[in-house]
């Protein structure tokens, strides 16, 4: 049984959290400096983008994710320290430095993770001025806070806490994430900080999160760019006092994996709903698929498609855009069986197109919440992923961010 | 010397068109039924869209093309003849038996495209019905009519024809094309028509095209979409009385395809120019790649990615989006040495951003023609391609072009 419950990384025991406005982005009505914190050493996971010009928060982040362990995590927004060379990487570690030292942990135990523009160093003597006071202020109110803070174009903070029974004690999960653009699997300028107080080892948490990662966050578009910097980081301090999962074999793994899931699946979500300029989100459903790898592709060519984006933005059932993202993702499909839905109104099936009630289908797709059904005919895999319409806002958001 | 002439695909000899209005598309102003025509049997050879989804015209042209003679080609906007089942292959061949009736010549001889809405089936009694007017009114002036009859959401008809010496013989060479949304690398609904009076056996033909189409159809992309309709076919009917080029070591081969270079690029970029709701063309420029595929992949990167788009749209100088581009790419990049310049003004270098001047770097970028200049820091390799700003008016055309 998973409740959702009020907060996000705060709910799980042991978990602090404050904010500041630092002077790092220009927008001086959010804050844009926060930490997260573990009373105790934690155990860790992470998943990190595979984009080859990242942020040195990425790369030290990642380097002390494998250690296993770690106790706090600071972000900013505003800026994304990549493409900022060695004087970035010195930075970055100044800023781990300065947390270790203030908080009386092994650096390796700090990570550190940045959102925002590329290629402008970061103001650091604002950063490292505001650490302390930032450490002594953390509480576990700290988290809506601390949610505002990573939030870029995002428009709502996006935050989840759940609760759930692992090998009969009570675990929660908290999370919160940020978009809003750059989104697309593989991680996009995307980030996601999870806890936990469920007691589980990093090689097991490391499993779980990778596994609910590619069917949550990887399966998200917004415009089809991955990022130089995102990252989902998630602790678990042990604090729940459940027999410790090490392996999916014990006690407790299935629930605890499913929990994750839920959390992970409503931050992708909303982090699609939110994304740039999107007034839609469009649940995407593959089925009959000749392999996993081919209905999330069929997946991902219509979630990124602008044709497919722009005609739901307009309601337009124009599932003839969607016939063709189908036919270019590279998957196997047999074409006097496709069938294509939108709604679960059947537009196309076995490949022919059907007529259709256009005033009724206009209307559901007039919906905050749109899906389309796809059967390729040629095996038994799915997928599912999530996607939003492409609107004049995105234009106008990215046409001026920078400037 | 290859020299601009006026005129398009009736500029070399023995080669007539024709265009009428047969009630296919539902603008009535211009024509939406086509054919071109070579008074002798012509050399052919054609490219085809990869996407799996595919128009009936673009199964049977593919296979009237490997016979390695054509006649003529009869080609509608409007409509697709996409997702139409047996249906639509019973109506492609019924329009080139009719054609191949008219003109009593064997239908191998005859080809066929189709553009526009995917899904429909063809008023197939109104093409029929028109193909007889259409063979009787063929002439050389009928070329500008046929150029408008293949478009679709395109603002102005895209025409060149060049003449060059080949073997001592002057050649000329000419073409149509249209573009001008789901443009992409691999043949997006783009179609493109070129006609030649060389005297070229149909091998050296494809050889010709399929080398030429790589670095000008192929290198294009307006929305990242890859159509279901998009070919590009050529014919060259040897009456300019050159020496038969059969193979590459013949005399006029590196004159010929220089000229067919000259052609297609100029085509391929007009397509872009013209991309839905673009307002300015963007030519990129990697060198330093480790091979050519990935040379082509961060041209294709930068040329898709929705944020450089809106970036060039805003006239805003956003290289970390070009930088971001060339990370998820897949291409090797050494980020010690990675340099970005736009409009020839140094922006990254060595991997670190640059002072740069703001003002002129934006009075640069309000320009029509813009350059986008990548040095992957890797190896030798290079790659050029062309792409468009993504504006405002890409959604509107795109959120209204069905209903």
């Amino acid at each position: 049984m998973i409740k959702i419950i009020s907060g996000s990384i705060c709910s799980a025991k042991g978990f602090l959290a404050s904010a500041t406005h630092a002077g790092i982005g220009k927008n001086k009505e959010k804050p844009d400096l926060a930490i997260i914190y573990s009373v105790e050493p934690a155990s860790v996971a992470g998943v990190f983008t595979k984009n080859k010009v990242r942020s040195a928060s990425v790369n030290i982040s990642k380097r002390h994710t494998k250690n296993g362990t770690m106790q706090a995590i600071i972000v900013n927004s505003g800026n994304a320290n990549s493409c900022t060379g060695r004087v970035g990487i010195k930075n970055c570690k100044e800023i781990i430095a300065t947390v270790s030292n203030q908080l009386k942990i092994n650096k390796e135990l700090v990570a550190n993770a940045s959102t925002g523009i590329i290629g402008v160093q970061l103001p650091i003597d604002n950063i490292i001025a505001n650490i302390p006071q930032l450490i002594q202020t953390m509480s576990i109110d700290g988290e809506i806070q601390t949610a505002r803070a990573i939030m870029t174009t995002d428009l709502f903070e996006k935050k989840i806490a759940v609760e759930t029974m692992v090998a009969g004690k009570k675990v929660i999960i908290g999370g919160i994430s940020k978009g809003s653009g750059m989104i697309h699997p593989n991680m996009a300028t995307m980030l996601a900080f999870i806890t936990t107080d469920a007691a589980i080892s990093s090689s097991a948490l490391q499993k779980a999160l990778s596994s609910v990662n590619n069917e949550s966050f990887n399966m998200i578009s917004v415009d089809g760019e991955t990022s130089t910097n995102d990252m989902v980081l998630m602790m678990a301090n042990g604090m729940a006092g459940n027999n410790k999962i090490n392996t999916p074999q014990d006690e407790g793994w299935a629930d605890f994996v499913e929990a994750l899931k839920n959390v992970c699946q409503f931050l992708a979500k909303e982090i699609v709903r939110d994304g740039e300029g999107a007034t839609k989100l469009i649940e995407i459903t593959v089925k009959g698929a000749k392999n996993k790898k081919q209905a999330n592709s069929v997946v991902r060519a219509i979630s990124s498609s602008p044709l497919v984006k722009t005609a739901i933005f307009a309601s337009d059932a124009n599932w003839g855009r969607i016939a063709c993202a189908i036919g270019y993702s590279g998957a196997q499909v047999n074409l006097n069986k496709l069938a294509i839905s939108l709604c679960s109104i059947p537009l196309l099936k076995d490949g022919l197109p059907l007529d259709f009630n256009e005033d009724l289908t206009f209307e559901k797709l007039k919906n905050k919440d749109v899906t389309i059904e796809v059967n390729l005919g040629v095996g038994i895999e799915s997928a599912i992923g999530w996607g939003c319409d492409m609107s004049y806002d995105y234009i106008k958001i990215n046409s001026s961010y920078r400037s």
